[in-house]
């Protein structure tokens, strides 16, 4: 999760939510509070688009759910079908124009997009549609699917997003918007979670199963990879694309992208990671005196790992909720404190004891660094660091924000240097074999690129430059 | 110009600007200065967008140019040339994804455009558009052309805004923006003003000559009805689409609109003006003691009919400068008060005095009404309303906010009823005529539609109805 | 009055207004309206305060009247009296905690006093206070009052203010408002401005007449120097201070500072300045072709130097209105482009003409110096400048915010001197004695001490340096 | 901690902090950090107030740290002594007045004060000063202390401190700021708490050890009861008032208020949690599936109960840390979902298991009610509710912000009732001598009148009415 003090993490690039209410309801704030769920997913932008049959209202800004929506906006958002979004900060292109769900007219109306994912080939579609005379607004992939959509809706909306699904290769969980449906798209390996919902008199798409027990929905089931569910006032109708064969959904979710009390194709992130904890204990046993987590994503790693190993879990680092985007940096001197200021050693737990550190990944170890530094200096005798996934090698191309491969420390150390560099008196990784039994699921489930490097689409081919095209301010 | 308190005016819908500088410049604050010139055409959004020869970089937001721009937006809004937009606000479509100058990214690079006017039949070639695939995302004309010219691009931006010219119909002086040149663009008819200035390094283009003094630019000249004029580092080079025949540039400008130390087809607004209050002295002579004008767009007008008249003019109304938008509404009980906060009669100046108030314009009456009424409760005796141009009987399509037809005083009721209706002693409009004769120019040069419905283009033919499609808050 | 781009003006200290109503009704709004009618008195901060009877209920902020209240703050400002404050911004103690009104809870309830105006001897009795254990949380003069008056509320309000009033030197024309009262107090030499109106229900307070216009308010009269006007259910009573003598009201009223609608005892704001104009015409009369005055202050001096010597006046110069406070300045090379954004010369007007240009004042001497080579750019071959009052060249200690008198022009060169310095044909100043004949009251009715240094209170004597006692930010 | 939905806790009312550095460095930041650190006492305004040696410079502002502070602002925040404050928002008299510090100007110098704690006779002590002609503009009690301080200097701020410690009563952790020293002052009675810590080259005083940590300070000790601990460039010096005979410290500091990582009184507030659990554990047992703490404050207290009753310790409910203070509500129909939104449980943890619920405290018992129906409709097939403190019977004067005392719940009802009423399987609270035991400290060590009603001072001889007196908006 994102923080004004920027910790050692890979970052989410989106939440998606969707609701169609059968009843002439209003569902802007039921968006609005699905999009709080969902708020872990990104916190650069948000937005909200409603359609009552005849128009969409949308508002979106940069910032916080909290922070964006007022009784007055809400008062416009008017309409029984409402689509929602949650974007997180990367670098550059961080501006209002690139906040979603983004709406356009076309021939037969108006559609909104909300998209959580990455389109490898969208520069390429973009060039071609460029030949073809289409101009763009932007520079978020939304609007490269939102223009085949639209081009090829003369068979229907459905029948245009199988045809768009044809072309766009990456990854993407859609909610689409019309004037009188709401449609849930996942991609054909499954890459980003997408979940169906079932309210009194409606339905919820979602990114995650959490914004539907907010709302008081019943979970009813993921959307398969490559299925469009459409959803109006029949209820609830799905295709499939053909032709999907393999399957490749981001294991990284589990790991650390999604909330602990959400359940993902079957599986709960929480037992998951829990799993992955008794795991690793397995794997990497080591003779200490406490288990501590760092908070809150390993705490339920930390769990497993105390269980298996019989050695107590404590609260060891505690996190400052206060910290803020505005947070203003420390001069050159004390730079350490900023970590100290959101992770504060518990001194009275820590002091003379040898501590198992459980955190759930290290991207390029900065933070890990100065947690082992903080620990010791509050008095740890011994800090033993144990990671409930394995060492992060390679870059994500399917919307996740990782660094340039060589920020990442695992793409050019050994277990043994990152031990050295982060200062801890020994390291553990959990195998990728593990963490693939820890969610219950097989190997051929899940996209494991950031691991090894396997990638599921060849993004080399799929790639052109578009350097100059680019929006500033 | 707007007003917190709105006064009984038509209403300018926006202002241009562009400026091209031959040296390694930044222009944005410029162009800034340029919009400070520009603000009474447009005050409910601003933008500017820069190109510094690879890349667009731009800031548009609601509000006046004052309360958009700080020093930190500057410092990204490098490039040495730049173009800047000021927008009125019209009824429901006031948000800002209208905001202008519009940027997009085609297939040659990217392309900013900045409009003032309006189309006819915009919605038609949206149409067109639309069942070719392209899609929407404002409400606004721009984004029409924009879509037309990149379309077009394949023989370079000057063909296309010639192909382009030959499709659009309505009114529009634009000023665009590509990575290394400012083309400036004005319709066929004339109907909006557009002109030229030479810097020292640079050019500058601008809906009025008023933002060529604030940067000590040289006027070269207006841009010619149907001319594309093209600015690069080889200086300026022009082109002419072929046909036109007729011209009719809005004489709302001078009776209005534009800022009197403007210079419009070679013609001073103040000039233009106090010609107005001259012949109207001679039109419609009145036995009064005082010539009292409504500030501050009929000084001019008041000022020549003084002259004519040999009677002295007073400043009678003084005007708050301070009431903003955000001014709140006095209860019911007292609304009269609104105009009066906005405009108080000097009581030493009007009383016991017979009064000849002038006026530009009148529209709907109700302001004209509570000026004649607190007037006399300010101890005026007699006031003679004077309105230096016609009776403004018909709407205008070509980019100003006129009411509704039927809220238009003068298209139902003669100028007996309506001086009648506004309690004034004797009420005398100026002729066309005589409006014609006070810029020196002939009839054949102007539109004269809202005075007599003569449109210089079929409108009822070009337009189509687009209701669904808009997009809201 | 205040402008993004500083004029070279003395700029007015606060304005006040006070409303007591008879009836229950809560009379927030028609302070905020009243506070509009007197903006121009300063837009650094302004405050409003009601008192229902039990609370008193207070909202005050940087900022213009517009910027500040909203609906949501007029539903908490109940009450049937109520005050209000507008402040200007002087340099460094520029902070919402120096906002007025000021208002205490002493041991009989609570008080807020809005203040306009300047203690001489302010320092010397917050010393004596201090000494007798008193804290300050302020650096304003209003709140050494407060203490004084709660300090002596043993018999009544009224003879506490009295008691007050025999203790403080200087300028101050004070709304005081109670839980069921409101007072109007001038200081004994009447240095600032205080009027009283009727209400069909109530009464007014005002520093300016031009309030009690917008309010629908009858004026009744002025308050006298020296006089305690108090307002509560029985209607108005007056208290006289003993030994008034002389009086000193401030010249500079008439001269600047007011609206032209005000009426300042007995004598019309613009009727003085038009007077002036004359006078100004008779004493440097010149042969030129056109009378332009700076505007807005200057418009009815011009007039009146248009009458007296036949000349034309016309508009020459046109303001900008939509400069605000945050106005970005230019960079190093193009200064004076401010003020050029800010009072563009017509050219047209100008042109080939020999101009007389009226403007009510000159401080420093550097806008002038701009007009005037604005002017001759513009095209004007003589520029006669015409100073509606006498050279400033001593600092005043009553409320207005003079230079520093190094910075003061006229304070060490010859009008010769400034002409040249300017840049003019010829300079005129309109004499001392013309001036005050300009208003129709005699000499000892004045305060001239910023012309001839004739301080009505010995300034020297009565201060004491504080400067360690001051809070920033 | 405050929630925009808010949960069912007492309330702290402030924190504080005070920084000198003996070298010529701003400690503006460094109090600022120390801020963020003590932001769960209070997160209505926050302010920073410095002294170079000449002036105080001050900043505060509704809201909290990390809105409220900028850049621009630490540039004017000059000086190597700063002092701190945030306040927690009570019913009412929420505005910006009310912030702390409160800087004032007496006879030798300014003072600035920043309190938490609450007194009992500063109505009593008002009226005094306002018999004395003392005027107010706040009302907090700390412009009583202040004004008393103010009072007494003429002996010297110690000595002033030391007599108005005689007068006052009630709880109060002080740090007071003059131009040359800061000096901190914990009441007789020791209800609130304030520690001392060493820098380099300086000291810091705070309300919480936490505070400390974050500045890299030492921790020296607390301050004692009764104490008056001045620093200077000399060091540090300490004084003690006469007659402190017996103690009183708050024990909710323990059970709620501070956090885990804080030492108060030389005792880990984590260590007493997760003792008190235990205790609670023992003295409650109950065979169940799992141990699940409702987070963030009551997970020590949930290992603890978990390791002595040999049940595992799982997350049961996941806090969503996004919800802000301007939560929109939902309406009427399904108020209910903002606690889930706040507090989700994680159904594939709790589903058919028998869950121990730890939380701290119960206050009004609504939240508790909706987290057990929460948790069964999720699957869990028994609730029973453990609090690991007494009941909360008695409302508190000193400082904390308890509501009236009807609204807690057991005020009125039995633990059968309340058991029922929030619908638990069963209820067990700790008992008071367990919880003293916790600590590890004795019964006289504490003031415990919020569960037996013996409060340290008499309350009712001590206060007195002063409604009419209060300052609204």
């Amino acid at each position: 999760m994102f923080d004004g003090i920027s910790l050692d993490k890979l970052k989410e690039e989106c939440g998606v939510i969707g609701i169609y209410h059968q009843k002439n309801i209003d569902v802007s704030k039921m968006v609005y509070y699905g999009l709080y769920a969902l708020q872990h997913r990104g916190q650069e932008s948000a937005g909200i688009a409603t359609n009552d049959g005849i128009r969409t209202h949308q508002h979106k800004a940069m910032g916080r759910v909290a922070e964006i929506f007022t009784d007055e906006i809400f008062r416009k958002l008017v309409g029984n079908v409402g689509i929602g979004h949650v974007r997180y900060s990367t670098t550059g292109e961080s501006y209002v124009g690139n906040a979603q769900p983004l709406t356009v007219f076309y021939r037969r109306g108006s559609i909104a997009v909300a998209h959580n994912g990455n389109l490898i080939n969208a520069d390429l579609i973009r060039n071609k549609l460029e030949d073809d005379g289409v101009v763009f607004q932007t520079t978020i992939d939304t609007e490269v699917i939102v223009n085949l959509i639209a081009r090829y809706s003369g068979d229907g909306i459905e029948n245009a997003i199988k045809r768009t699904m044809g072309l766009v290769k990456g990854s993407y969980a859609l909610v689409v918007m019309t004037e009188n449906q709401l449609i849930g798209v996942r991609d054909p390996l499954g890459l980003r979670p997408l979940c169906l919902g079932k309210l009194e008199d409606g339905y919820v798409l979602a990114s995650e199963s959490c914004a539907l027990d907010i709302l008081g929905a019943e979970f009813v089931r993921d959307i398969e990879p490559g299925e469009i569910v459409t959803i109006n006032q029949n209820g609830v109708s799905s295709k499939k694309v053909n032709g999907v064969s393999k399957r490749a959904s981001c294991i990284f979710e589990y790991v650390y992208f999604a909330r602990p009390d959400s359940i993902i194709d079957g599986v709960s992130v929480y037992e998951a990671r829990k799993n992955a904890g008794k795991l690793l204990g397995k794997e990497h046993p080591v003779d200490a005196d406490l288990v501590i987590a760092v908070p809150d994503t390993s705490i339920p790693a930390a769990i497993g790992y105390a269980q298996v190993s019989g050695i107590p879990s404590e609260e060891g680092l505690i996190k400052n909720r206060y910290v803020g985007r505005t947070f203003i940096q420390p001069d050159q001197s004390s730079r350490e404190m900023a970590v100290r200021l959101k992770l504060n050693p518990l001194k009275s737990v820590v002091t003379g004891k040898r501590i198992i550190l459980i955190d759930d990944s290290i991207v390029r170890g900065t933070t890990s660094k100065k947690i082992v530094t903080n620990l010791k200096e509050a008095g740890a005798t011994e800090v033993h660091m144990r990671v409930s996934s394995p060492p992060v090698a390679h870059s994500c191309y399917y919307g996740i924000d990782t660094p340039n491969r060589k920020s990442l420390i695992a793409s050019s150390q050994s277990v043994e240097d990152i031990c050295r560099e982060i200062g801890a008196d020994s390291l553990g990784y959990l195998s990728t074999d593990r963490l693939v039994e820890s969610t219950g699921l097989g190997n051929e489930h899940f996209c494991l690129a950031c691991f090894n490097g396997d990638y599921p689409i060849d993004v080399e081919k799929s790639k052109c430059s578009r350097s100059f095209n680019r929006l500033k301010t």
